[in-house]
């Protein structure tokens, strides 16, 4: 059905294109963060222009040879390795990593899809501005990838997941079309948001090429705290008291287990924390404020707030903005100290607010009841996003409990499904999720799904087994 | 190839739902708010629950017959009336109008899709919360209608279109699946975005018969003002400024054209000016503040900074809600002003706001090289959107012009188009704009469109004629 980027097409592509725009692939071409997949790699393109990816896109289809886009090779869900069937070409963007222009009155900037999110928070700082989007990997994903995930992090709470940043793309489809779309409009019903289907869509319908994305005025004064509460519900509780004070003016709100306190002392003891004895619920929230607001008066006025409700019972404000790098650095340490530590099974799952408390109760009872587990619950609260990841007992190994992985992802993802939440939160459906997709995805929305595949690549060519499973019934008739 | 709804099929579902399903088409039924169109209607349902909704797209699909989705029938560009081909069967969703469920702590609300839009707001309201969309049509207006034409409004500065309010959808696909999409999740990455496919789809790809709706806290404090700038460029600097000292708190920024000022002194006199001569250029300026901020103050002191800037003449802070109320009422009873002068052609266009400063001053430069005419351009500024409309000179009449309505148009939105804006802002494509699609759209997303609309509706009932001129190629085949 598909044919592997061989030696025969490598040399098709030779008499096309130059030949630097063919790269070595390289080991780590092959690998994910996570180290489940090996991938295979038939030909790496590094194209420099539109005009190449669309020239490589148009002889992969003319030689049924399936593509798989490259960004910063950062996503968890695999959907940047193929590690069965023909082997793929990858298409990496990495050569077209330029800031196109930014129009600071505008709040604009247009990068092409390379541009490592790092850079692109630079360049919008450069202007006085913010790009808000903000996750672990920033320093070397890249905005295409990005925004093929739909990436999330801290910052979704105040300004949206990363389609809620993007006014306009331009992208190579599937027949190879170049999509000219990069619109610098906040106000465009000029029909079907094409926009929105390629975001999200992990690199199955086309490869974005380049974005103009949507910045933020600075805000005026961040201010930090770490408060203590008793519970997640006080957590949630909390989170309606800020936005009553503050608004949409909480930047980040998140939940940080006395757990995960326990496994960052034990594996990375240099990480400053701020109580001696680890709380068994915390929260690290964020503000920034505009002109005349004072944030550690507003933190303190918050802080007695919620005091006085008995929704937190001890907490410190940032009185620097080093002690807010310090917190911060307590927060973005503990997915390091879960590596550490080896987790059995970990869950990047949504929830709507008002059930997570309830959620968290009876998912820690039905994985115990599975084993003698520890389990590390933290993330972005304020959205409803946790990762709740399942360790072994101290002493043990993740080897000991290998054949229950599936059995305790089954317990937690049946309950998130049960709440009317997602097993998908921020990391996308990749190759990981692929089943979970057909168990608790809607039947009328995976036909839909489907129809929209073989609809726009109707050879099946673009990242083939990411997301959906099905091969598109047009390329099963051929 | 399409069947008319007639009274075999009348017939056909009076078998299959209950008598009171149907109604009466009155004529109002086949009307729209321009005037410009006249509908048929074969038969009009009106289903009182999502089940009926199926039952009825299945139906259609069987006998072929064009289904013409109904809600408020406010839109302004013939989306909801269908003047050519068999008459449909329209399906109202004017008694699926429950408020469903509001949830404050989540900061979401679940309402059928016929529920009228100021019925949503009061909800929200009632549960001490906001939800943002805000329009002239608003006491009629349905929320399935402005979600499936991604209606915008004032609020969209702050808060982003009807699709950035929405998290979750329930629809009738074409093939009569129902589509339960109702997610509370502010971060769902599980399949592609089939919820904002159909926002804006305008009814051509399903029929959105349920919405969960984004909610936002209650701004603590209102401030509005009135200032009077020297030129659109000098409207932008001041929005800037703004944004600048108050960030996301800025809620809504206006322009308003002495053309509009002084149509409004000739057409409606009772409504108050702030200014005795009316200025060339103001801006109408509302911000919404968190606790800790004062609304005059924070105005006053952009008023003060704008005035030494050089940005702004003079201006008026409103002191009173009565007060602000007055400046609304200004803004608002432009459009009607601008109806009883009679206009030769309306544009709904966005820019990108570097531009539109000078895209201003030139189109006024064409369009009055063509003729005598009076331009009233004035609208959402703050995110590009102007409603730009030309009139006949005083003493002449709509009629002394009717045959310069197309050259106009045309003038304006090759105008538009040149400078990387949208002839189809916030009002969407209906009927009015399909030929403006084809000659301004991209190719490849227009292709891309085409194949989705044949894929998720191939047999082209669903209001036929709106958004795509092209009828699909799975249906010229049958």
């Amino acid at each position: 059905m598909h044919n592997s980027a061989d030696s025969a097409f490598r040399q098709t592509l030779l008499e096309q294109l130059p030949a630097e725009v063919l790269r070595d692939a390289e080991s780590r071409y092959r690998e994910e963060p996570r180290g489940r997949w090996q991938g295979k790699v038939g030909v790496l393109a590094a194209p420099r222009s539109t005009q190449e990816v669309a020239h490589l896109v148009r002889l992969a289809a003319d030689a049924r040879v399936p593509i798989l886009p490259y960004g910063g090779g950062t996503g968890l869900v695999g959907g940047q390795v193929m590690p069965e069937g023909p082997a793929p070409l990858m298409i990496s963007l990495e050569r077209m990593n330029s800031i196109r222009a930014v129009y600071p009155q505008e709040n604009v900037l247009i990068c092409d899809a390379g541009a490592i999110l790092a850079d692109v928070q630079q360049a919008a700082a450069d202007a006085g501005r913010l790009f808000p989007l903000s996750l672990a990997a920033q320093g070397s994903a890249r905005i295409g990838g990005n925004l093929a995930t739909n990436a999330g992090g801290t910052g979704v709470l105040r300004y949206g997941n990363a389609r809620d940043l993007c006014l306009g793309l331009e992208a190579v489809l599937p027949d190879g079309q170049i999509w000219h779309g990069l619109k610098r409009l906040r106000k465009d019903n000029s029909g079907y948001d094409l926009r929105h289907l390629l975001i999200g869509s992990e690199g199955t319908l086309g490869i974005i090429t380049a974005a103009a994305l949507k910045l933020s005025p600075q805000p005026a004064h961040m201010g930090t705290a770490v408060l203590v509460v008793s519970s997640p519900q006080a957590a949630l509780s909390l989170l309606a008291l800020a936005r009553a004070q503050l608004g949409e003016l909480v930047s980040a709100f998140e939940l940080i287990s006395g757990q995960g306190l326990a496994f960052l002392r034990e594996t990375l003891p240099d990480v400053r924390q701020p109580f001696d004895t680890a709380p068994a619920w915390s929260v690290l929230i964020e503000v920034g404020l505009v002109h005349g607001l004072d944030p550690q008066k507003s933190l303190e006025t918050l802080f007695a707030a919620a005091m006085q409700a008995g929704l937190v019972e001890d907490g410190i404000v940032a009185q620097s903005h080093q002690q807010a790098a310090e917190f911060w650095s307590v927060r973005e340490h503990i997915p390091q100290a879960n590596k550490r530590i080896g987790s059995i099974s970990s869950h990047d799952i949504s929830l709507p607010l008002g059930v997570l408390p309830e959620f968290i109760e009876r998912g820690d009872k039905l994985v115990q009841a599975l084993g003698d587990f520890r389990i590390n619950c933290f993330g972005h609260v304020g959205d409803g996003n946790l990762h709740y990841n399942v360790f072994p007992a101290k002493g043990r190994s993740v080897a000991d409990h290998a054949n229950q992985r599936m059995e305790v992802q089954r317990v937690v993802h049946d309950l998130v499904h049960a709440f009317g939440g997602s097993v998908s939160a921020e990391h996308g459906v990749g190759r990981l999720k692929v089943d979970d997709l057909e168990r608790y995805g809607d039947p009328a929305k995976l036909a839909a799904m489907r129809a929209i595949k073989a609809a726009l690549d109707p050879l099946g060519i673009m990242n083939p087994g990411a997301v959906l499973k099905t091969v598109p019934s047009a390329v099963q008739q051929t």
